[in-house]
Order: structure tokens, then C-alpha cells, then sequence
């Protein structure tokens, strides 16, 4: 299969560079402005072992919204179903910053794949621990996950994202005022901005979302039912308000980062991450997204059927 | 498999039996608050024809809003793509007859589960049909799927929801005023509460999702692609505000009516139909949520591996 | 102080004949949409009697949601303070046909002066009585106010209105579903669409006015702190989410109509009817709310001052 | 007059202590929530100098958002109308501290007076100044106004509120994300925080007030548009989602604070400064509200006739 698949990949990113419809870098985050749209790389790891990549597969990249899926295993694994107190399961019907639906629900974010929720999950994780320690935990799940030491947190764009992110400081102390959030604001917050600063390349994502895909020979870190419903939650909510256009086009879980990235699980098949930079109207990967549904066609691999 | 399975089923029958936490029954269509919610069936259509059940699994009842999935499988086959033009494909995060969404969205309901948008798919069935026509499409095409032609409307039940269903005439207006109806409403309203009203057995229903699972053997009514797009939509809006919690703890594609039914599919696996007329906080069946997840956790069914 | 006045509203005639700027005719009710949008009518009632006019104060009108002032008088009139479990007094922030609010306020409408909440008033009105008992009150109300018995329902408007006003039979079918309507919905939307579709001149309106105003030698039909609550809500809610802006500019209480009508009231001091059916995008008249500004500053008459 | 008038003090006072109805001080800064709900007291400057006042009337109160009354006539003093562009002049049908009516209308608040538009006010009075200028003009304003030199800021209840005001941290930090905040969160939040901890008694509070009442002997400070612009302002959003209630009842323009403070205006007739520190469900004092609507009646001072 593998050799199909490479050719198949290979053909995929020299279509997509010849289109060059890439869309635009995300304008709030200075540190990413400055990233050229015009880039593109996919990497697929697969049961016992196999990676079979494309394009910039290699280059890092911020994976930024993507750690919400780490975060939220590390929280799973600490206080298991205890979090869901604190926050819901359900798709937000909202974009990924909106504060809108905070104030009708009384401060509990709808899913912790939107920055509140996230903010809350981050927040759990610092529970009787310095900042240093959360990201510790959050990293070190990563290189367990990839099997690679060599991932690390990019500290310019974790300032840059704290000099200019109004919104989440808002959403912060919005939680905060509700009292869903046990740190100070600027403690959980400058830890939320570290660990979107994480930067990875998709053959490392890849790697370590096998532990959510559940592939053979994966290091054994989530139990198949944590693994299954971080699944569920990333199909449900891993594309704030275009996840329902996502799941209707791909037919997988996955996640997006503002930073261009898309984690992709295939239960027991396949774990992908793809990486482009510039955005589309939902604020996900404009090319991430179009080779994520022609991968699902080309493979079959959608989860419904 | 079967007789393992139906171990299981007669099991999971007794025990719901034996708890009787049953819900209430939807107290707003006259006719189905006069249903006793102490019952309980199950079948399970496996592929090559084999069926599972357990309960009450041949008596019929109103399937609601699961018709909604079988009404959007005939649009689909009859203008295809064209229909995302009127209603979206997101989760509204909303209750089912929320009007609320639909005024800052200009008239285009959110998704086709929802009954604003149920009400647009089946007024799109109407074009230049009227109403027998369009009903019997429908009951059509559910008898083809099930292989068994007595399946009818029960009209008493169709009258009733006509003479309290004001919500459901506040949409359907509310969608004319922008423009997103195109019968006069009373047309559309009386396809609608006729469609909601088919009675069907667990055992027929689960015959009919049979072409949405996509099972071996099941008439060839609908593409792969059509099939998988319905399961994409099914599992991010066919519980309501209660899509993400039923995504979390069953895994599979699913569409609930107040009636206490619901369908299930496991994509090339199974197409199950549970019914329980008691409901949950979310206007979903209490106890069949209870046995698909049972129901999900025994079969290892769940699309998220 | 009259023949300033005359000169004053001759001149303002001239001037916004002279200008042109006449906004749009509303396009939802058909026979609205017909009527030459460069029309201007202003009459005032004075204490002890007296009335000025300029333009086309003696051409009728379709008062449409002036009415609900009127409505609203009879309402207090018959039941008293008791309306307010069935409406509220806030502004409701919203478009006069807005039906987000009720959604998250359970049927109770802001105000009786948007149109959920005027359908309610109307829906009281009807309390015991066929339809034609609470229209002749209105009238009856209007007439004797106005001291004019020559003041018709406009049937073509009636029925114009009833044809295309989906908008409102959604409010009305909603309000019935939260159990805010004691009549069927047609009943209260056909009594609605007659009232809103009373005919008069702006010297007919103006006298009428007179008993909101509390004007010396007006009929004492209202008692004091009646005519103040109304006085007070007109100023709150009378411009629908255009109100705060209407304040600001005019200190006076007024309610608008799509017809181009508004009524403003100068406790004490005058009762002002002025008419041009072009809008602006509030629905208010365009014309009629520049006068009513031009007029406030002339006078004084402001009640801040 | 004045003798009645205090007779009538007198007797309300007796009778407010006499119900022990106070209601409960606002509980989210910890130094308010240190105050005896069981005080009030009441003020009324009179044309020409007179006052009249009752019970503990020379008590100093945390104003709170009284001050953002005097904030926006120090802008409307410096940059005039330009100030519209930045915030709205509707009411919010919304709690005085709601960020949601902010996402929808993408950062401009509806109007000045509930906390985002006051944040924006201080916002503009920062502009090329640094806090202490900002406090000084407020400050040197209300001296003036109300011709005493004594009134000062209480810096314990400043501290506390920048301690716990994670939802104006929230606001602040909104606005700013929306691009309509010019300095730094911190700063704004900082300088309102201490604007909003003026200490005044109800004598130097109706003082105060003289200039926007207009009355005979008032310092000349505000132009009489100015001034019946603010009256139409506090009239229409000047207690929050309470404003149509109070406008109903009282008929006076009026600002109330968590403090417990309101402040009334009854154009041309007299500034009304009262407190007590229980506060009612809408956040406006309780024991404040229903003596300003007794006076209202007792003297006839509605502007609504």
C-alpha cells in the first residue's frame, strides 16, 4: 500500500503547488504573519511502523490549536471524566474565539477544542503545579507519542501570541469571573500561549497521533476508550464552525491549528498531519483541508463507510 | 455473531425492563402523550440479511423526525448537491425547533435535522409535486429499502401534530418571510407532519438503514458517496444540542425522533433501530440512548476505532 | 405662538420638498409598496384647541404600528397593570419583527410596542369578544379621542398585509406555543392586521394624540399616570432599536409606523402627527423623524430641557 | 416649596428604615460587599441654590457608575460628537456588564453607560494623557459642578475592584481584540477602576448633578444640548436592562451604581442625589428606586407629564 499511497501523495503536492491557491496566514499572531502561505507538506504514519510523507514534511511549523488534542489527553489521563465539569461536549456552532456562548452558559466553555475550552483544560492541568511542570507534561506526552525527544516549544511565538492576544485574555478572565478557571488569568494564559507554541514537523504529528488513531505497534499510552473519545470529540468540534462541512467532505476526525496544521486520525488505519499555512474563511488550512478530503477519497478511509 | 448478539440483546431487554427509568413521552403531539413510555424494542439488520431483535421490536411507532434522514436521501437523489444552497451542514447547537438561529442566519436553517431544515428539504421534495406525491416518494422509498410495502402514515397522529404543532408553523413561516419556502407554509407544514407521521417497526427500520449502513445485500438505492455524506450528517446533528454527548458516548452515526425512536448505522457493519417512547432532557429516547451505547460498547461498533 | 409655529411648518414643508431625500416605501405589505414615497404631512394639536398644519395633513394614511399606541389604551383601560404578565417594558434592542428575543424570554415579548408584544395586547383585547367587538373598540377609542367619527379600517391594507405578513404569523403561532396566546393565531394576527390598517390624516392623528399628551380641553378618556406610562414606554420603545437614537435627537416620546406615520407627544404641551411614507433603514419614516428632530429643536420642547 | 418637600424626605426616610426592606450589596468587590445594606440617604438641589435632603445624606458612597454620567460630559466637552463613531446610543437590553451584544456588533458597544462604552469613554479621555490627567479632569469637573473641593478617590476600593474585576478585564481586553480601545487594557481598566471609586455624598452628588439638570444658578459647563443629550441618554440605558422598568415607574432620567447610588435629573427642576447600598435584581438599589419613584410621584416631576 505504501508505495500507492507515496505516489499518490506525490502527485497530491505537486497539484497543489501548481494551483497556488493557498489562502492567508493568520494575521493576529505577528510571529505567524510573517510565515509564507505558499508552503505544503503531509505526512501519513501507518500500522507497525510505516510514514510515508510529502512535500515539507519535515519543516517545522507551529502547531498551535492542534496541542488541544495533547492537552486534553494529558487532562484525560490526570482526572479522567472529571473534566467534563468544566466543560461541554457538544460542536460550539461558533468560531474558535467566540465569547458569545460563554455568557449564556454561565461560563462553561462548549467543548475543549475552542479557545475556552482549551483554556480550561490547560487551566486543570496547571492544578497544584508551576507552569514549567504543565508544559513538561504536555511536551513530554508529545515525544513519547513520536518517539522523538527533538520537539520543543518556539518561545518567540509564545511572546508574540501574549503581546497581542486580546481575545483569549478576554475569554481568560471571562472564566475567570465565572470562576471555571483555578489560576490566576495570566498564569493559565501564559501557559495556553506556550503550548500552542509547540512546533512540530508533520512527520512528528503524524508520529504522535498514532496514539489517538490507535495503530499497531504505537507506543501504548491512551486506553482504546480515551483514544475513541478524544476521536469522537475531534470529529464533533475539531473544526469549530466549518466541523460539520469537515466531516461531510473528509469524514475523519481531525484538528486544525491556526498555524496551518491538521492532525488527522484513521481509527486503526492511519494517523496524518498536514501542514499548510494559509487559511480559509473558518480559520482552518485552505490546501490542509482540500488534501485531507482527497486523501479520504482517494483511500477510502472515511469512518463512514 | 448472531446468537452472541442476541444473547446480548434479550440481556440488555431484561435489564431496561427491570430498571424502568423510562423518561417522559413528548408531551406536545396529543396523540404521542397518550403512548405508555414503559416499552422498550431493538433490531439489528446484519449484512448477507440477517436481523437481530429483542422487545418489542415488531410494534410500530411514529418515527418523527428520523424520517428527516430518509426525506434528505430523496432530495439528495433528486437534485443532489443543490439542496446546501438552502440548509447547511453544521451543528446548530440548538434545540430541534430552535427559531432562534435561523433569524441571524437570514432564513437558512443550519443542517437538515434540525425541523427548520427538514421543513425546506421537504419543501424542496414539493417542487411541482404536490403532497401525495411527495409523500409517497418518501413512503416509497422507505418500502423499497425495507423490502416490505406495509408501511404506512398514521393519520391520526399527522392530525394531531396539524392542530398543536405551532412551533413547527412559526418556523415554516419564519422561513417564507426570507424567502427559504416555496409552497404557500400550510403546504409544506401538512407534507411535513405527514412524513413525521409513518409508523415503521424496529425491525423495519432497521431493514430501511440497511442502504444508509451500506450492508451487503441492501437494495442499491443510494451511492457509496450519498450513504456516507447522510452518516457524516447523522453523526453531527442527528441528536439535537445532544449530538456531541451521543458522538462521545456511542460513536456511531445516529438519528433520534420524539417518538422514542432511533436510528443507528455502523457503516458496513449493522443498521439498528431501537425504540423506547420515553425521552431525555434533550427530546431524545432515554433508554435507547442507553442501549446504543450498550448496544456500542459490547460490539466494538464505534467508527472511532 | 401659532402663527410661529405655521410659519415654521411652512417653511419645513417647503424645505424637504425642496430636498428629495424621501427613503424607500416598505416592500413587504403590497399595498404599502404602491404609495409615492414624496409625500409630507405635519399637524399640530395644541392645548385649549388648536391645531397647526402644513402639507398633506388632511391625506389618510395607514397608521400601522401607531395603532399599537391606541391598542395598548384600551388594554390599560380594561385590564389594567395585569398585561404585564404577558409583556414586558424594556427596549428590546432588536428589529420591530424580531423573533430571537422570545426564544430566550419564553414567550413573554419585550415591549407592547414591538410586534410580538402588540400581537399579545390585541390577543387580550379579544379576551371574551369576536374580532369586530375589539376593532370597534380601537376605532371607538380613536373617534372619540379625535373627535372625529370619520375613521375607517383600510380592507385592502387588511388584506394585503394578511397575504404576505409571514413574518408575523410565525410571532403569533410562536407566542401561541409558549402558551401567550389565548386565541388561535388567526384570530389575533386577522384582528392585528385590521388595526394596523386604520386610515387617518395627520390632523385626525394629532387630535387623537391629544389624550396621551394629556392636552388642556382634550376628551378625558386617559387618566394621568395612564397617559405618563404610555408617554414613557413610546419614548423607551417607540423607534424599535432606533429608540436610543430617537431620544437623543428628539427628547419625545414617539411611536413610528411603516406606513410613514409618527406620533409624538409634548406632555402638556402639544400632540404632533407627522406623516412621509419613505424609510429609513430603522423602519421609521425618513422624512417624519427629520422634522420631528427639526420641530423638537425649534420648540423646545424636548422633555430633557 | 422646600419646607413640603422636606416633610415629605423625612417621612420616606422613616418609612424605608421602618420596612428593613434594604436588599443585598453587590458581592464582586470585596469592599462593597463590606457595607451595612441598612443606610440611606437623599439630596435635592433646588433652582437657585436651595437643598433639601434627608437621613444620611452627608455619607460619602462609592458612586461608581454614576461617574460614567460625568466621564461622557468631559468627552462630549473635548472631542464632541466624534465619540459616536466608537459607541452606540441604544440600550443594550442587557446586564450593565454583558460582552455578548459586543461579539455581534463586532467591539462598539450599544451605549456609554453600561461597562464597555464606559470603558471606551475613559479610553477617549485618556488620549495623549496619562491616568492621572484623565482622573484629574473627572475629578476637577464634578468639584466644579457641584462647587466643593472635597471629593476625592478611594483607593482601597479602587484595589479591590482591579483585584476581582476579571469581567471588565474581560471587556477591556474584547474591545481592544475589536481594535476600539487605544491604550493598553491595563491602563483604561486601571483609570476606570479608580473614576468608578469617586467617594460623594448625596448633598455633593445633587450638587453635582445641577449642570445637567439645567438648573438656575448651576455652574455654566455643559451647553443646554449637551446637557439634555446626557438626560436623554440616562433616561434610555441609564439602569441597564432596568431602564424601561424605571422609566415606567419613575419618569426621570437617572444613573444608579453598584454602589447604591442614583442620580436623578428632573429637567430645569431639580438635581436628586439618593443611596442605600442593597441593591435589587437589575444591580440598581432597591431601597434608591423606590424613593425615586415615591418622589416621582409626589411632586410630579415625570417629564412624561
Amino acid at each position: 500500500m505504501s508505495a500507492v499511497l507515496e505516489q499518490f501523495l506525490q502527485g497530491l503536492d505537486a497539484e497543489i503547488r501548481a494551483a497556488g491557491d493557498w489562502g492567508e496566514v493568520a494575521a493576529y499572531i505577528p510571529e505567524l504573519a510573517r510565515v509564507d502561505p505558499a508552503q505544503f507538506g503531509i505526512a501519513i504514519a501507518l500500522p507497525g511502523g510505516g510514514m510515508v510523507a510529502a512535500g515539507q514534511s519535515g519543516q517545522r511549523f507551529s502547531i498551535q490549536s492542534v496541542s488541544k488534542v495533547f492537552s486534553l489527553a494529558c487532562v484525560l489521563g490526570r482526572i479522567g471524566e472529571q473534566i467534563w465539569t468544566r466543560v461541554g461536549r457538544e460542536p460550539s456552532g461558533r468560531r474558535f474565539d467566540s465569547i458569545l456562548s460563554l455568557e449564556d452558559e454561565r461560563g462553561r466553555p462548549r467543548n475543549p477544542f475552542i479557545n475556552a475550552g482549551a483554556l480550561v483544560t490547560t487551566d486543570e492541568l496547571l492544578a497544584g503545579r508551576v507552569p514549567k511542570e504543565a508544559l513538561a507534561e504536555i511536551l513530554g506526552f508529545l515525544r513519547a507519542a513520536a518517539e522523538d525527544g527533538d520537539i520543543h516549544i518556539d518561545k518567540a511565538v509564545a511572546g508574540s501570541e501574549a503581546e497581542t492576544g486580546y481575545r483569549n485574555v478576554a475569554l481568560a478572565n471571562y472564566l475567570k469571573s465565572f470562576g471555571n478557571l483555578r489560576n490566576p488569568p495570566e498564569i493559565t494564559l501564559g501557559t495556553y500561549f506556550h503550548q500552542c507554541a509547540i512546533e512540530m514537523s508533520c512527520v512528528q504529528l503524524a508520529r504522535a497521533g498514532r496514539v489517538i488513531a490507535g495503530l499497531a505497534g504505537a507506543p501504548a499510552m491512551l486506553s482504546p476508550v480515551k483514544a475513541r473519545r478524544i476521536s469522537a470529540l475531534m470529529m464533533m468540534c475539531g473544526h469549530y464552525d466549518g466541523s460539520g462541512d469537515f466531516a461531510f467532505r473528509v469524514g475523519l476526525p481531525g484538528k486544525s491549528g491556526v498555524g496551518g496544521g491538521i492532525l488527522l486520525v484513521a481509527p486503526g488505519r492511519a494517523s496524518v498531519a498536514i501542514w499548510s499555512p494559509g487559511l480559509n474563511g473558518y480559520g482552518n488550512s485552505q490546501m490542509g483541508t482540500y488534501a485531507a478530503e482527497r486523501l479520504a477519497r482517494e483511500t477510502g478511509w472515511s469512518v463512514f463507510g
